[in-house]
C-alpha cells in the first residue's frame, strides 16, 4: 500500500477555515478558505464539504469564525451573534446529527457559567472547535480499529457514497474499517457504488482509494444487486448521517435496497459511525427528517441537462435503514449489535471494542 | 389526456430502414436512415435503436436489408449473403432474445423449400420483416389490453428503464399497460427510474410519458426503496429482455433490486413482455447471457468523465430477477402466473387474458 496521503479534507488556519472543495473532485483539488461563517454555511449547503462527520466540524469551525467575526464588547453581545450564526449554520443539512451535534457542543461552551469577558470566550470557542476536529481525528481511527477485526483478507467489500477522509477530519467511518484492515496487511477488493445523483462513490470513494493503492471496481447503484448475486460481495460497509435509539440509520439514498439485497444474499450489512451519530432522542427511523435537495440534481449533470424538460423529479438525499437489516454499528467507542435498544446505551460494555 | 403521438421507433420505407436515434433524445429527435445492414447493425450495438422488441424488429429490417443489397443471382449465393448478416446483426446485442428469435423466423423464410428464384425470395424476406413489424404494433396493444385489468384507478406505478413506445414498433410493453389503463380513464401516477448508465428512465420513459400528458415524477434508482415505503407505489411494471422456461426474467440492470424491494412492501411486480421474450430452451435465469458493455458508459456521461481515471468500472448491461419474485408475467397471448414452469407453456388456457 502507498503511503496514506493527509487529505486535510477541513482545517483551522489561524482564525480561518480552509476546505477541499469536493465539488471539484476527482477533477480539480481545489480549497476554498473564508472566515466568514455564512460562506461557510453556503459551503456546508453546496457540500463543498460534507459527510456527516466532516460538517459537524464544520459547523463548530463556523461558531468559532462567528465568534471571532462578532465585534460584540460584551458577553449578551457576543452571545446574540453566536447564536445567530448557530440558527444559520444549523439549518444548511437537516438530516445529519453531528452537525447539531457539534454546534450544540459549541453552544454549552458559551453558556459555561464562569465568569469571563468576551474575548476569553472567543478563544475557548475557538479551542473548542479545534478540540471537535481533534476528536473526530482521534475517533476515525477508533472506528477502523474497532472495525476491521470484521474484515478478512480476500474480502470483497462493498460500499455506498463517501464515507472516507473526505467525511471527517481525516480517515472516515466506513472507509477507515477497510484502511485498518488493510494496514493489518488484509488484501480488500472494495466495489464502490457509484451514488446518483452527486456520484461521490465514483468521484470521491474511488478516488480515494485509488490514492492509496487499494483496489476498486465502480458500479452502478443498481448494480449492487447483481455483485452479491455472483458472490462478489462479502461485506456491505456504509457510513450514516443519524441513528435512531432502537438503531436504524439514516444515511445516502441507496444504502436501505443495499441492505435489502445484502440480507438476500446472507451478506452482513455493517454500518460504521462515530458514536455522536446516535441520537437517542428519536425512537425510531420514522422521525428522522430526510433532507429533500433540488430537484435538478437529478435532471440535469455537470450543468448538462439529461432529463426533458418540464419533467419532475424528487430527489431524497437519504432513505433510512431498519435496524433489523443491520448486522453491526460499529463506532469510535464499541462495536454494537442487536438489540440496540438497549446495546446501544450500554457503553461501558461495549461488546466487541 | 393529449393525443398519442405516432411515435415510428423503426420503419420500413421503400427499402430503407428509418429510425428515431434514441442516444439523442429527449434534447433532439432526429433519425437516422440506411439502407447498409452494417449501419443498422451498429445502430443496435450504440443503442440508437433499443428495447427488446424493437431490436427483434430491427434485426428482422437488417435482414431484409442484406437481402436487397446482395448481388447473389442465385439462391445459394443469397443465402450466404444473408446468414452472413444474420450472423453480424446477431452478434450485436446477446441478451434480448427477441433478436435472435426474429432472425431466426427471417432465416427460416429463407428455408422454405418451394421453388423460386432469388428475387422471389429477395421480396419474401422484405414482406416477413415488415410482417414481424405489423405484429410487433399488434402485439403492444394486446400487452396493453390484458395487464390493464391489473392497475386501479389512481394508482402509483414505479417503471424502470424504458419499455415504451420507443422500446417496440410503437406502444411499449411495461408502458402499454400504463397507457391502456389511461386509455379506460383510470388516472396512474408514475415513477420513473433514471436507469444508469444510460438514463432510459430519465431520457426516453419521462420523454414519452410527459408527451401523452401522464403524470410522471423522475426518481434515481436508488430512491425507488424509500418510494416504496412512502406508500407511494403501488404497483411495479417492467420490461424483460429474456425469460427464461422457470420464469425468471432478465431485464435492464436495477430490475432485480427493485423486485426485492417491491416484495419487502407487498408490492406487486409485474413483467411485460412480448411471448417471444420467453426463451424455453433455457431452464433458469442462470442460463441467460448478461450482455456486459463498456465500462465508460459508468466513468463519463455525456462525454464528460465523472470518475477518476485509472478506475475499473464493472457495467453489467441487465441482471436476473427470479420467478419467485415475479407477481404475473403480462404477454400478448394472456397474462401468467406462477409455477411459470407450467403456466407459461399452457397458452391455450393463458389465465387472465
Amino acid at each position: 500500500m502507498r503511503p496514506k496521503p493527509r487529505l486535510a479534507t477541513i482545517e483551522w488556519i489561524d482564525g480561518r477555515v480552509r476546505l477541499i472543495d469536493q465539488t471539484k473532485l476527482p477533477h480539480e483539488f481545489t480549497h476554498k478558505e473564508t472566515n466568514d461563517y455564512r460562506e461557510l454555511a453556503e459551503s456546508i449547503r453546496r457540500l463543498e464539504v460534507r459527510g456527516a462527520p466532516a460538517i459537524g466540524v464544520a459547523g463548530a469551525m463556523g461558531i468559532a469564525l462567528a465568534a471571532l467575526e462578532s465585534d460584540a464588547s460584551d458577553l449578551p453581545g457576543l452571545e446574540r451573534d453566536v447564536r445567530e450564526a448557530a440558527h444559520h449554520l444549523g439549518s444548511t443539512r437537516p438530516t445529519a446529527v453531528n452537525l447539531a451535534w457539534a454546534i450544540e457542543r459549541m453552544l454549552a461552551t458559551l453558556a459555561d457559567p464562569s465568569p469571563t469577558d468576551a474575548d476569553r470566550v472567543r478563544d475557548r470557542l475557538v479551542e473548542e472547535a479545534r478540540a471537535i476536529f481533534e476528536e473526530d481525528r482521534e475517533l476515525s481511527r477508533r472506528i477502523g480499529a474497532n472495525g476491521a477485526s470484521l474484515l478478512s483478507d480476500g474480502d470483497g467489500v462493498l460500499t455506498h457514497c463517501n464515507a472516507g477522509g473526505l467525511a471527517t477530519a481525516e480517515y472516515g467511518t466506513a472507509l477507515a474499517v477497510i484502511f485498518a484492515a488493510v494496514e493489518e496487511g488484509k488484501t480488500i477488493r472494495v466495489f464502490a457504488d457509484e451514488t446518483r445523483p452527486l456520484l461521490q462513490g465514483a468521484r470521491l470513494t474511488a478516488w480515494e482509494l485509488r490514492e492509496r493503492g487499494i483496489d476498486v471496481t465502480l458500479i452502478c447503484d443498481s448494480a449492487a444487486a447483481s455483485a452479491m448475486a455472483r458472490g462478489w460481495v462479502d461485506k456491505v460497509i456504509v457510513g450514516a448521517d443519524r441513528i435512531a435509539g432502537n438503531g436504524d440509520v439514516a444515511n445516502k439514498i441507496g444504502t436501505y435496497p443495499l441492505a435489502l439485497a445484502a440480507r438476500e444474499h446472507g451478506v452482513p450489512f455493517y454500518v460504521a459511525a462515530p458514536y455522536s451519530t446516535l441520537d437517542p432522542s428519536l425512537p425510531n427511523g420514522a422521525a428522522i427528517p430526510i433532507e429533500e435537495r433540488s430537484p435538478e440534481e437529478v435532471t440535469s449533470l455537470g450543468g448538462q441537462r439529461i432529463a426533458p424538460s418540464g419533467v419532475r423529479a424528487w430527489n431524497p438525499a437519504f432513505d433510512v435503514t431498519p435496524a433489523g437489516l443491520v448486522a453491526a454499528i460499529i463506532t469510535d467507542v464499541g462495536v454494537f449489535r442487536a438489540p440496540y435498544e438497549t446495546s446501544l446505551f450500554a457503553k461501558k460494555t461495549a461488546p466487541e471494542a
